[in-house]
């Protein structure tokens, strides 16, 4: 079965984030006032081949460890869709 | 009142995406051969103050078109959670 895995990759919120900083300071610009806070991440989906959701949430999280997240400065939170 | 909005930009689905491809190869060489398609894009959060929740989220889309997204290559989803 084909399982549709998303993966959401944040900055610690303990750590700083220039790029989300920098948006809203563009935000400010363009006028939108009412925004307090910006953070960026990264947003990637997968298409997983797996035997049931379990097998593909666990090569969603190896994935994310070994490749997509930097543990020292990101968290990452996954969620798996039905195929 | 404050809102959490996340949006998510994610490459238009009939275009190429390089840097998914980019990340399929290297969870490949790393033996996740279950994995068949990476596609990877943004998410970001913005903390936004607003009278209510369709306030918060029509600031939200103003941003996503003018400064978040590029409408040529990307598309752009928006949930607004409780403050």
């Amino acid at each position: 079965m084909t399982f549709q895995v998303q993966i959401k990759v944040m900055p610690l919120k303990d750590l700083l984030d220039p790029q989300g900083k920098a948006v809203l300071g563009g935000l400010h610009n363009l006028g939108m006032t009412g925004v307090q806070d910006v953070r960026v991440g990264k947003h990637i989906t997968l298409q997983i081949e797996a035997a049931n959701e379990a097998a593909a949430k666990e090569i969603a999280e190896t994935a994310s460890k070994q490749l997509l997240a930097n543990a020292v400065m990101e968290y990452f939170e996954i969620e798996v869709l039905k195929s």
